[in-house]
């Protein structure tokens, strides 16, 4: 079951794929609506599993007039995991971990599918990172590895855009990771039972203006979304909303000879079997 | 004008301390509370002013009853600055940096003043970071320096404990600065019309046991606050409600030869003129 939430003039909409193909859904503030992204992930999977059959006999919405939103619109964690294939933290010069390396970006980087990605002013090394998301829908404190799956209610797609140049200045990356309309998140937030268990053995790409510049499969992840969970959740409580974005496999552009940085104009896919492709153009900032 | 939010029972409440040194407040349900300390700053200087003025004569909070929580239960960004001081950067094995370096931590950690810090079961080296905290009340992007401080409506207190073999585990610190409970966040939100611009020239200190262990004043900031705001704010939209965490001075217990150590049943205070003292004991995780 897929969902998504939609930005329709100053409402926002959720929405599912009708059988028919096309998008069907209502308005967060209609009395009919079963609720917000937000509130049904909360409810896990049964709160969303009703939902999804509420919503597939909704109005169809005008895809015209509808623009995609980040699935969740401000997780109450964004924990990204770094260098989390092994050819990914060669290529970036690190050997690989035996501990998940995690940094933050903030909500207000943020953007949805079919969104720009923009490339700010101060910076011409903007790149690509294609990652696929596990979001929390059952909280939990030290979960064990064997249960952990049963905290993850959904799957999505990220591009963890990185502004180069600044993610390297300082020991720490959050600077290069968080610049406004860098992060993108969507399309689908796809509901975990209908994919393997922590979306193994799924091939996960990324393109740029059609050219496939990441391509590798999810069984190359160091730590698996049952693994990261559950260290995770050693550390910290994880909520539900809370969204972990799982990683980059290798081919990104900083580590290519030469350098292969995304430009205004271009247009960069993350793609996933069963999670649909995110497609985000890329602009220059203005002013 | 000082505000806190207290928890009673279940219910939380908005309190100043009045003019005869009891503390007087509403709880955030009542019909006649002006509202939540997050929506008072959403609403500014002026907002909070109205508050102060209305709380002040409001009923008297039994504070046998109350504890303290973090001011902002959920802050929008957590934004933690390190090596924001010389001797501390220069301790820690790092030269002074030429741009802030910037982590996270996830509102999941926070705890308010008079709550324990807890250690985890995982790790010994639980250490301490006095600092002080900027709090945005008025949204902005690429804020000029000279502007800055109109963006910062107040100031708290912040101990920024940390599990340092977590924290250096990995290349990113995050892990080590997020734990359940590590961050304490307090007593009071201070408006910034109370202090001098920036808080700048005042002295802030951490102790242990009684005992002095940081002892610097903010003057010595590499980045000061209007530098924060103004270099924070090209890189992401700072929103309402968004903390600054300064960063810490030199003392901190790592860099010390033998390393000093929180212990189960130590009480670490951070203090600085104006803004009171952030006191919390240490506790052991349980289970």
């Amino acid at each position: 079951m897929q969902f998504a939430t939609l930005g329709i003039g100053d409402r926002q909409a959720i929405a599912v794929p009708g059988s028919d193909g096309r998008v069907r859904g209502r308005f967060i503030d209609d009395p009919a609506c079963p609720g917000s992204l937000e509130s049904l992930v909360a409810g896990g999977a049964e709160a969303l599993a009703a939902a999804g059959r509420a919503l597939a006999a909704a109005p169809e919405i005008n895809e015209a007039e509808a623009v995609f939103l980040p699935p969740l619109r401000a997780p109450g964690k964004i924990i990204c995991v770094g260098l989390n294939y092994a050819a990914h933290s060669a290529e970036s010069g690190f050997t690989p971990p035996s501990y998940p390396t995690i940094f933050a970006r903030f909500a207000s980087s943020l953007v949805g599918h079919g969104a720009p990605i923009i490339r700010p002013r101060q910076s011409d090394q903007l790149d690509f990172e294609g990652e696929f998301v596990a979001v929390i829908g059952r909280a939990g404190r030290d979960i064990p590895r064997h249960s952990a799956l049963d905290h993850v209610v959904g799957y999505s797609l990220f591009n963890d855009a990185s502004i180069r140049d600044y993610q390297f200045r300082t020991p720490q990356w959050t600077v290069g990771k968080t610049f406004d309309a860098t992060g993108a998140f969507g399309p689908w937030l796809v509901t975990a039972d209908t994919l393997p268990p922590g979306c193994a053995g799924l091939r996960l790409q990324t393109r740029l203006n059609g050219e496939t510049v990441q391509d590798a499969s999810t069984d190359d992840l160091i730590f698996d979304v049952a693994t990261l969970v559950s260290l995770l959740s050693e550390v910290c409580t994880l909520e539900c909303g809370d969204i972990i974005v799982t990683g980059t496999p290798a081919g990104v552009g900083f580590a290519r000879k030469p350098p292969l940085w995304m430009q205004p104009g271009d247009v960069c896919e993350v793609a996933m079997e069963g999670l649909g492709t995110l497609r985000n153009g890329v602009t220059a900032a203005t002013g």
